[in-house]
């Protein structure tokens, strides 16, 4: 029962009889009638308010107030950052956990935040009127510089954090209104052979014993946060069947490209960069070979890379499907032919071909744009740096409104608190990355390429990654403070290898980015704005927009599916996790369990599966009871969910939570956590 | 002017104004008229059977003599494995080259052969009878069981190898009778570092600067072999545009392929390949890094792999080309009409369509076969040696024609060959190997497929992969020897672990084998053989079949071609080099060549560019002018030659070689082999 977006959504809401579980809701905009209707819940206004001021938005996650003392429930993997960055290479708190036994030891993350959304406020026609008459490249800097305006215009009056948020692939703008913490601290977090108990060939799948789950806490002037609200804990759980939704922070999804646009990335886009993954995982994984210390230093990096690996390869599967994208041609093609028809229309002309002449020019520029401006062929935690610090006091010199996006006046405080985390940053990583960017921008541009020549004149990437890893004094945040606080004429008197080597660059790079923006993303963003409107215009308003890692809010119920004939159960049980183990990494169950395993409730239930549709960026939700109580915790979906970033198939499609019960029994019989048990509403 | 197989052929011979050099040609029908008509070449059969029988077939090479000694010209990388198995950890011959100063020193090649075609037998019409009637599956066992029957015949009359060949993808069958010798010996190797100056960077790549050449000798009964014939050096090498020839094994091509088989190569088959090496290639990467032994013992390994993945990078990108696909399609469809227009033709039915339901087969079965059957799981030569002998103990007890087609009588004396080789395996390298198999074996069939369960019941990849390796002792050639002369009795007694996991997977592997021949390659055989049959009737037998590592002749002119609206010239000079090396391997020039450097003729051509049509397995091929004197030696094709495997592009599509007078100029002025100048005729 495949399905897909456009011509599900013209449908969904004349045919009552059948509603899918789609569709990743802005609060402003969820369909409470229709819910009412189907599952009898009342999701009014003030319940969408409580459980949006309740949801928090971390770096890449999401993350829930839990308690009235800003405790949040988010998974172990979102703080596996946090984790890293307070580790050594001799100790890692990823493997061993932490417990902080009291509100003293509770330990800063550096570089973690936490934003609560609090007022969306609609800017379409500002931006309309910005834009008007202009051609593409000229509405392109204006529709940015006209952001630029509007969300300084928003901090000022607020002192609110402010972001643009552009919805619908253009048909809609938002200046959304954050309240920020900058002030995180980790609380609690199990070892990872539970949080990820299976690792990297679970992951994505479903059976699933995974205690993914983690305690921060918001503090503001040394005092943890107040918050608004917060959310119940419910810890017997939902039953099989009930009715559920998922507030957070879906990440990016795809569903409204075009024919061309899946085209370029199945065909352009995701093969260059899958193979560059896997070599990069093969060099972590060997690396992590030579010793434990390289194991430790290793295992963060490696854990989002296959994640991310395994992602763009199921994602690569569905554009590769021949079931999905002929559904798509079949959309595209009715949707244009509604276009043609529609005389009120005339005005959006042929916008699928103008962004296949995008598409063509990209084309040509991917590599080069990929290599030199993107992560792949400077590929350092120093080089970022660099280049943070070497473009920030070149752009920090003009008007914010011309500045590049990402250093505006907003955004500078992020940038500086990055720059100032004590973090640590592990040379031997550094090379390793380094080399193999350098070796791989050799391959594809080819070395003859002007840069690949002038890089390599006279080194290896090897001996070029040792020499500038070996020279560089970045690692240390006062060194990185003072080339901040210097501005161009503290970079332009640098010695560091790194900020010469990303002065060097910089000319070319932002060149090819000024030919990006200029020649694909400019008639690109011309093309999806006529194509938004003209489906508002077709289809209606009563439709979810694409994933932006904004807040959205989305319903199912508890379900599991069909796998191959066969149904799978959507609880699974504490005891089959001691069945599944083998006793080696990353199916073995870490020594503290072990030690209690008589104690244990072997039925207790770990995780369980709905229908829900989530996407990377939910991780952390709160799954909710009609009541808004939480009934578990989302850590991840199955396999057919990866295909979600362009489809949402609800006979396959299924999201993957924590259990409460699993945290209340490990919190109490494993970890001894008795004070969290108690703030949490467990125990008297 | 990008031309695609069918619709060419069908014009190829009635426009004689049109003639693209696009065709590898089997020597019983090479088109000589229109050879001589666009060239003024006479090309007669004197001519084609002194060049055939001076061309040899070596391991996936080609080579040709070039003496009356038994003298072989071939590449470097084709001799990679005889120079890696007479190196060691501590000694590389392939960074250090050899010479051997006097036939005494000549070095034996333990597991090379050299097979001279001295007949070719039609038998298509016995195998026609042989099938008829047949339902799909008893048709595929008919074929195989006659072909053995044919070859075991041949060899008993002729005292030759006797091998069957397809051709036309089912449209002709052969037996092929090769002169085969098996003592080759190693004569002359200059350094990797000169042999692939640029190496993987500059791998398909030109301009080039590689002396790709390498002497071996064949010998009988401890003499130099006397040739029949052999070809005659002209180190004065071609002009450009001058006519030229090239005599060969190309390997394989796909250009009769079906669209849909093409469709399953990108999405099935090349994603997980191409995904799986580069992985790989991380690995031995990182893995040379840890010492120079690494190094030296991941070189040969690492080198094949890398040129692997940029051959099917580039066919991936061509089956990605939506003109080549759209070209395809246009094709196809025009044949189908022309099949249903064909009275005559009424049999065919609809083959193409039975290849599309064998497909669907395939995806499902494609991931089991590859892991468990194929090399991808097991991926170990030690493992590859248990199985073959625990599969030829079984086998050999069989009728030979009831044999798996490995096992036949015909090809036991090459098995028994590799067995017996005193060859290094390096246990460092079959545990990386074997452990990254079964680390994607879990990923791929997942950690819940019960032979991954069973086979990780207590073990991580590493361990299980540690623990194989370090009690196996099928790295001495006399175990194996005993294991094979052991018989069934001897393997089933056997405590070698390798031995018990390959007899352990034997009876899962088999099932998946034969379930893919009778539900794949049974109805794709029938159904290939009919679109076969249908190309004949409609478009002629003028026509070339696919390669299938079997001997082709074809022709062209020495010319560049036009990269981005420049021309690249045919040749290259040896200045060049030095100016583009830069120190660091690759592009590091050997110490043999720096020191004679003032007293080499830098002006001397090192590589040229032709336009004949060659694939991998021509590597080593001689380079023919109209009198049939080697003016070249094949050692690659440029980028966009890869996309040869699917269809000709005249316009970009060139063949590499090395000029035979950087030959001369480096066996006179840097290696000082005198004697092999002499030989070669280069002196008197």
């Amino acid at each position: 029962m495949k399905r897909v977006i456009a011509s599900l959504l013209a449908a969904a809401f004349t045919c009552s009889g059948v509603v899918a579980d789609e569709g990743m809701w802005t609060f402003d905009n969820f369909p409470s009638s229709v819910v009412e209707k189907s599952f009898g819940a009342r999701i009014d206004g003030a319940w969408l308010d409580r459980v949006r001021e309740s949801t928090v938005r971390l770096a890449g996650c999401t993350a829930s107030f839990v308690s009235n003392e800003g405790l949040l429930l988010t998974n172990h993997h979102c703080i596996a950052s946090c984790l890293a960055e307070n580790s050594s290479k001799e100790r890692s708190l990823l493997e061993e956990g932490f417990v902080a036994r009291g509100r003293a030891n509770e330990i800063k993350c550096p570089t973690q935040l936490a934003d609560i959304l609090v007022a969306m406020d609609n800017v379409t026609g500002k931006i309309e009127a910005a834009t008007r008459g202009l051609d593409d490249r000229a509405a392109n800097n204006a529709r940015k510089k006209t952001l630029t305006e509007l969300e300084q215009a928003c901090e000022k009056t607020s002192g609110n954090k402010c972001q643009s948020v552009t919805l619908y692939n253009g048909g809609q703008y938002f200046i959304y209104q954050y309240k920020r913490y900058t002030d995180i601290r980790l609380v609690f977090a199990p070892e990872a052979g539970i949080a990820a108990f299976g690792g990297d060939p679970d992951n994505f799948q479903f059976p699933r014993w995974c205690l993914d789950m983690g305690l921060l806490r918001a503090y503001v002037n040394g005092k943890p946060v107040k918050p608004a609200h917060h959310l119940k804990m419910n810890f017997e759980g939902p039953r099989a069947g009930e009715f559920v939704l998922v507030s957070g922070h879906p990440g990016s999804t795809d569903r409204l490209l075009t024919v061309a646009q899946l085209q370029q990335l199945r065909e352009v886009e995701f093969p260059p960069s899958l193979l560059r993954s896997n070599e990069l995982r093969g060099r972590y994984i060997q690396f992590s070979k030579t010793s434990d210390d390289a194991r430790r230093i290793a295992e963060d990096p490696l854990f989002s890379l296959e994640n991310g690996i395994k992602v763009r390869r199921k994602q690569l599967d569905a554009l590769l499907d021949d079931n999905m994208m002929a559904q798509k041609r079949h959309d595209e093609a009715e949707l244009r032919a509604n276009v043609r028809a529609d005389k009120e229309l005339l005005s959006v002309g042929d916008p699928w071909t103008d962004i296949e002449k995008a598409n063509a020019f990209a084309r040509n520029l991917d590599m080069e744009l990929s290599y030199l401006e993107g992560a792949a062929g400077f590929s350092s935690r120093y080089f970022r740096i660099a280049r943070a610090l070497v473009r920030s006091a070149a752009e920090r010199e003009k008007p914010n409104t011309e500045r590049l996006r990402e250093f505006t006046d907003a955004s500078l405080p992020r940038i500086r608190q990055q720059l100032a985390a004590a973090v640590p940053i592990y040379p031997e990583l550094e090379t390793l990355t380094l080399s193999f960017g350098f070796e791989r921008m050799r391959e594809w541009l080819g070395p003859d390429h002007p840069t690949v020549r002038s890089l390599l004149a006279k080194d290896s990437p090897d001996t070029l990654a040792q020499s500038l890893v070996l020279n560089t004094r970045l690692g240390d945040p006062e060194f990185r403070l003072a080339l901040w606080n210097g501005g161009s004429a503290g970079i332009a008197a640098s010695t560091d290898p790194f900020v010469q080597l990303a002065q060097r660059i910089d000319p070319e790079a932002r060149s090819l980015r000024k030919r990006y923006e200029d020649e694909v993303e400019a008639p690109t963003s011309v093309a999806e704005e006529k194509i938004a409107r003209a489906r508002f215009k077709l289809y209606g308003t009563n439709v979810y927009p694409d994933a932006t890692f904004t807040l959205r809010l989305n319903y199912g119920t508890v379900q599991g599916w069909v796998e191959k004939g066969k149904p799978v159960e959507p609880f699974t049980r504490l005891a089959m996790a001691f069945e599944r183990a083998t006793g080696q990494a990353p199916f073995r169950i870490p020594a503290s369990w072990e030690k209690v395993r008589g104690s244990l409730d072997l039925s207790t239930p770990v995780n369980l599966s709905t229908n829900n549709d989530i996407v990377g960026g939910n991780s952390g939700s709160p799954l909710l009871n009609s009541r808004g109580e939480v009934v578990g915790l989302i850590f991840d979906g199955n396999i057919h969910s990866i295909s979600g970033a362009y489809w949402f198939d609800n006979a396959k499609n299924r999201s993957i939570a924590v259990h409460p019960a699993i945290m209340r029994e490990a919190l109490d019989k494993v970890y001894r956590a008795d004070d969290l048990l108690r703030e949490l509403g467990a125990r008297e």
